[in-house]
């Protein structure tokens, strides 16, 4: 395990532009952050998934792309020197006795942090794993929680897993070019738009879709992660087994482990819940911003986000520094640092 | 009077950055604005007082110039034809029967429109007048209610009336530049700061201040808008004359007739107070951001004013659509109108 030696002011979890426009907000009432991502690059899904698709609602950019999105905001932020930490999910959160943090990623590494700002949007939440021994050797082969590009399922033997919307809205759609497609679920009640259930319905009346109900998953089998069949069990334990080469589980999301496995932070469905005007949690010393928080009225724009983390940033100084009034003064009267 | 024809979705008082914003915002949900501004141009302060001075706390911009800042959101809001009414203050707002509202600005244009939004930074509020018959006549020549350079002052006779920490701390800077400094007040106890009052204290030990206590603004004598004396009396009707060139009056600000006069907001000192994450003010109807806004834990930021005028655009939807669901789309997969 890395030590760093020094203690940052503020651990900031998520590195898309949100958490880079925390960095500049924190910096800019002198507070020091170190940056963390589970993704090898900044800009989270700016930069994963969109790089080059224009965002139009950026306040003052009629039309900017994800990859210049990022590239100014990485520009905002680096007179404050942040430290980043990317490629690997933060695994541990521990509060110490003198009310300082460390955080522990999963490269060992481990900072130590007078505050935490967790700006990762939907990374907090991760896919809820079906409770079979060995899923994992087939994720991201022939196992999936969560469809991407729907054209690479073509001609495919799927079953798919679950009852809500995800599920019914798949199972539409990818009846219409995949090879056969189960419908796993443990009761013919499906929690999803009507019109969608009727959809998949009239899919059930011309054989395109199977239900296989009521059952749950109960084992896979298959090779070099690729599945061969998967077997269903129902509360009377009787056993089918089904002739498929991909699983699509859809069975929502939970906390991810090291960002909220561990600190208790309080949450609705799967968001965290934040004071409106200051990013508070439930936790003193916890903060968050972005897409991943939720309070009345809240709105998931990158712009909100950015209102937050600024808001959270002079929340955290009053955190930090007890007493001491921040006054404010204007970046045109001030600037920033020089490098 | 001219009445336009058409009834706007959204007046829009003021064409700030954050009222430029609010065009696209409500753009974006279909609904159309008319912007009104007591200045000649668009841009407010950015425009009017730093066009060329960098700001640095814009989201994804390390440095951008107020006229640079609103050209970018002039081009923003270009797709959804906003219309300027600019030069002119708004001097009137009425609720119409059938819950719409009808404005007119100083230049006699009159607008009707389903809901208002403020914008107005620091323009809902103006100097409170001293009730002295004929004072406009001296306004901006020899009497002031705000100093902007305090050179323009050296050597001067001056009366500062007032006792709060404008009138202190302008006679403590003055008492270093101009001849005389004159303190008018009513009462010789001072709201100001302890450290400020003691200065203004040694001022009048070494004779650089003089307080004239207690005693209020009676009249001024002067030709051609340049003040020669200033005329003051006590509750005992004592009168005295002072010999100054010059008049500084602060006694803090007042609402401004058309904007706030008549339409009976919910203000706490000079702020028209809201709800943080709707915008929404006492008047149905009536929404606000900006700078010129009131919660716990505002921040007075264009980046706030953007968050906040963007939540205003949503819930003004919601009020002026009840029970319909406004489905978020990003602005990635939607783009915007093409003109």
């Amino acid at each position: 395990m890395t030590n760093t030696t020094q203690i940052t002011d503020i651990a900031i979890i998520g590195a898309g532009p949100v958490g880079l426009f925390g960095v500049f907000a924190a910096g800019m009432l002198g507070l020091s952050s170190s940056v963390f991502d589970s993704l090898p690059d900044i800009g989270g899904q700016c930069t994963a998934l969109y790089p080059d698709k224009p965002i139009y609602d950026i306040p003052a950019y009629p039309k900017i792309t994800g990859a210049d999105l990022i590239g100014a905001l990485e520009a905002q932020a680096a007179p404050f020197s942040p430290i980043y930490h990317l490629g690997a999910a933060v695994i541990d959160i521990t509060e110490n006795p003198d009310k300082t943090w460390s955080l522990t990623n999963a490269k060992g590494i481990m900072v130590t942090a007078r505050s935490i700002l967790i700006a990762c949007g939907a990374g907090a939440f991760g896919p809820n794993r079906p409770p079979i021994e060995g899923v994992q050797q087939y994720e991201n082969k022939s196992v999936f929680y969560a469809v991407r590009s729907p054209e690479k399922f073509t001609g495919k033997r799927i079953a798919i897993a679950g009852g809500g919307d995800s599920a019914v809205d798949w199972a539409n759609i990818l009846a219409d070019i995949a090879d056969k497609v189960y419908v796993i679920h443990r009761r013919d009640n499906f929690r999803a738009a009507p019109e969608n259930i009727q959809r998949m319905e009239a899919h059930v009346r011309t054989g395109k879709i199977k239900k296989i109900i009521p059952f749950q998953l109960d084992s896979l089998n298959g090779t070099d992660g690729y599945i061969q069949t998967v077997r269903v069990r129902d509360t009377d334990d009787n056993i089918r087994t089904l002739d498929v080469d991909t699983l699509l589980c859809f069975f929502g999301l939970v906390p991810n482990l090291g960002i909220l496995g561990n600190i208790d932070l309080a949450i609705d469905g799967n968001h965290i819940m934040t004071d409106p005007t200051t990013g508070a949690t439930n936790r003193p010393g916890i903060f968050a911003a972005g897409d991943g928080v939720i309070y009345t009225h809240k709105q998931k724009l990158i712009l909100t986000g950015f209102a937050e983390i600024s808001q959270a940033a002079h929340a955290i100084y009053a955190h930090l520094n007890p007493g001491r009034n921040l006054h404010h003064v204007h970046s045109t009267t001030r600037g920033i640092p020089v490098k």
